[in-house]
């Protein structure tokens, strides 16, 4: 694929700096681009990269507009991450368009009462269970599940392998990567004298807009109602939400985060990786989880939460640690001496 | 589906109090009851929700006899939350019996020398090995996997895109949901001077029967023998098991969960989301391990154990966390105060 | 299957102590041994099993060479872990070349496009996209995806239901566990005004030689450049590797491990189950991560290093942990003390 320097200037509504002309035919970093690559700087950390870059044109912001220039063409951008972001979808819905086919692989299972666009595809040895729908556009990737009832929104899709379970919904341009399993049954027993007797889960899952899902993610159905993943929310891998949990619209959630049934995560919340989220509390809009870090109780104000054990050499941490289990102790001596000296 | 209230509380053993032609179409929440849903009360602290409910009969315990009665039809039992278990268990299966379609999908393959029961089914695109064996009233669902040789009991469902490996058992009514995998090699490796050097993993799994096993879990083999998981364990979804673990009877592990090689759990021990248990170590009966915990060495003694780091706004912790890294020099210096001030 | 100990000590390069003729036909643990079977004792805690176990025949280290000749048939080797390592490598070998069918099942699907060695085995249900290559040897599992334009070297196996996305690449000898992603898109969004505006990854995911990869791991493509894992790298299940990571040879880590984007791992570093590692930092070579542990900065020097909070019974931590969010004023109030008392 090539594309002209100038094209995308006026794509990314940028100033052009240089030659409207120039052709690149590949999206690269500073670092690695060839004359044939286009690059971007959006972190001032990464400034030193930009005289010394061999780049056919760089997408900088309004700051950078002369080191840029002065090393050759340039496309001027407010927001230079963003403007990277653009570049690259359209990059890719260029190079998808080329090579789209649509229709139903004949090595596909459709059940009868599944009802398949015209101009959505259902890849090779993809499953569609009766009374599933998939609209326009959408793309089911190969060995793909789609239970019954399922639906499946414009342009939305399941990547290879990917699960939509029976009765679940996802809404329009999301992406579900390969191995994720939306709608396995929520975790829910009752104790019986010490033995588990299992509460079959009659919710589903629905999914907003614009929502990305993370390859090998789970989310499970509601026990009564629905679990709900609102617009725009993006997860990352190997992320778990439990049960009846309810995301607000553009939270994110990076690899490994647990969230435990019937959480209720406020709109713009993000959790960095590993974070374990409990059940049944809430956390307020624009709430900010460190990696790692366990949420044991509601928070009800924004902001940035932490609490993780830091790390250090082995034997450093381990005289630490094991004092650690003497603190409360310490601080009754310490509350002793003080006493002793006032 | 219909059912008659009356019916409902023979089928649950409960008294009813109301009109025993009463239909019911739906099981739901307190709050999100309609006439047409049999909702339940177990929480106390939901006990609010009771009187404004909307639905046609309400699951109470005892002593929520007299306020049930005051707003309408009821079914009285000794634990109502056991009751509710119940009542999915029996809608679903008198739904899933209405449409069970038996047999193998002409999708499906099934290698010579597999052995699948008449009254068993397995799905489209799904996989059952030479050797395998599939007992009465089994589901294979639609791509699930079940390996040569390996053994799935009564009853039991593999949902779509299950993997149950070569040579491993399932016994009579678990479940497998989407993406888990049974029977992948654990990790083992012997170092050669740096490089590590594969050792085969020649055991199996074994799992006993009413097991559940949440959606993208892993169970790895045995490496000399098997992995071995009792009767009654549920374990949530994205939990690790490592090879050689033992996981005693009725035992339950949350969502993240991971345990490491050759560690022996007892009967009715749970772990929370996220815990770890590292490897060649016990676990009494009876053991309760919080959420994220870490357990490092054996406990021999029944109880609730923890040990995760509070969480606080990111400042707080900053300074907390940085003096953690001094907590041994600070008991030093309150031991050299002490003896001082004495 | 069938072998002489003689061949056997032939095979591993150790002394043979007895009759060249024994037969075993199983490799097992001391413990559940019988005559038939050969076992190994590497590690000295478990010396007093060596005497009271049947085993038809031992691998012992040299310390052990009396105590083993005492009770019957051994091989004594420098390195009995690593002689075991290689001894179930060349009896499943055996096994497996006795069954071995190559060739294309006419369930799978194969692209145009694509090329697979005939001495290659693509299984069941298997999905081929067009340009993807299959080397001499390898084994595509049944229902496991190679994604258009993906390379698989020679003798390296994907499992069932592995996926190995589109453009990624791995060398020789490898294993892919059923449920590991390859290639899923990374994590790369940037903030249009508190939404998410997706970053198209157009790296791809290369892997070396001689590498395994667990069940339901996730390794994501770069964002550009390309996600790089080294020779003799092993991971276990569950673990992520965010895009552009880039892992050194024969690293381990164990399982439910998360690494973040472009993190740069070292040469022979583990990590232990459910270790965070952040992004954007590098470890040096040998590096060793404590289970649970998350690393927030650059590594440079080789060594031990943990961060995890010490289980306690659920008392005392509690009373541990709501003095820890003290411990900075603790400290304060410690240098007072220490003042005044100066």
């Amino acid at each position: 694929m090539q594309a002209r320097i100038g094209e995308l200037a006026l794509l990314l509504g940028g100033e052009l700096i240089g030659d409207s002309g120039v052709e690149v035919s590949r999206i690269g970093t500073l670092e690695s681009a060839a004359p044939d690559t286009i690059a971007f700087l959006a972190n001032p950390r990464y400034q030193s990269q930009l005289a010394a870059s061999r780049a056919g044109c760089v997408i900088v912001g309004p700051a950078m507009r002369e080191a840029a220039a002065a090393r050759g063409a340039a496309i001027v951008c407010a927001d230079p991450y963003l403007a990277h972001a653009r570049l690259t979808q359209w990059w890719v819905a260029r190079e998808r368009g080329a090579r789209a086919a649509g229709g139903i692989h004949p090595s596909a299972v459709v059940e009868a009462g599944a009802l398949v666009d015209p101009a959505a595809a259902v890849g090779a040895l993809a499953f569609v269970g009766r009374g599933a729908r998939i609209e326009a556009g959408a793309v089911i990737g190969a060995q793909a599940h789609v239970g019954a009832g399922a639906y499946v929104g414009e342009r939305t899709r399941l990547e290879p392998r990917a699960v939509l379970g029976e009765g679940c919904r996802i809404g329009a341009r999301g992406i579900v990567h390969s191995g994720a399993v939306i709608g396995a049954d929520g975790f829910g027993f009752a104790d019986n004298q010490g033995e588990w007797v299992k509460i079959e889960q009659l919710g589903a899952v629905r999914i907003g807009d614009d929502v990305e899902i993370g390859a090998n993610t789970c989310i499970d159905r509601g026990a009564l109602d629905d679990t709900v993943i609102e617009d725009g929310v993006k997860l990352d891998n190997l992320v778990q939400i439990g049960h009846n949990v309810h995301v607000g619209a553009h939270s994110a959630f990076a690899g490994c985060v647990g969230v435990a049934g019937s959480a209720k995560i406020g709109r713009h919340c993000t959790a960095g990786g590993g974070a374990i989220i409990l059940g049944h509390l809430e956390l307020a809009d624009h709430v900010h989880i460190t990696a790692a870090t366990v949420v044991t109780h509601s928070i009800r104000r924004p902001g940035q939460y932490s609490g993780l054990f830091p790390i250090d050499d082995n034997a450093s941490w381990e005289k630490n640690a094991a004092t650690l289990k003497q603190l409360h102790s310490l601080r009754e001596r310490l509350r002793a001496l003080e006493k002793k000296a006032s």
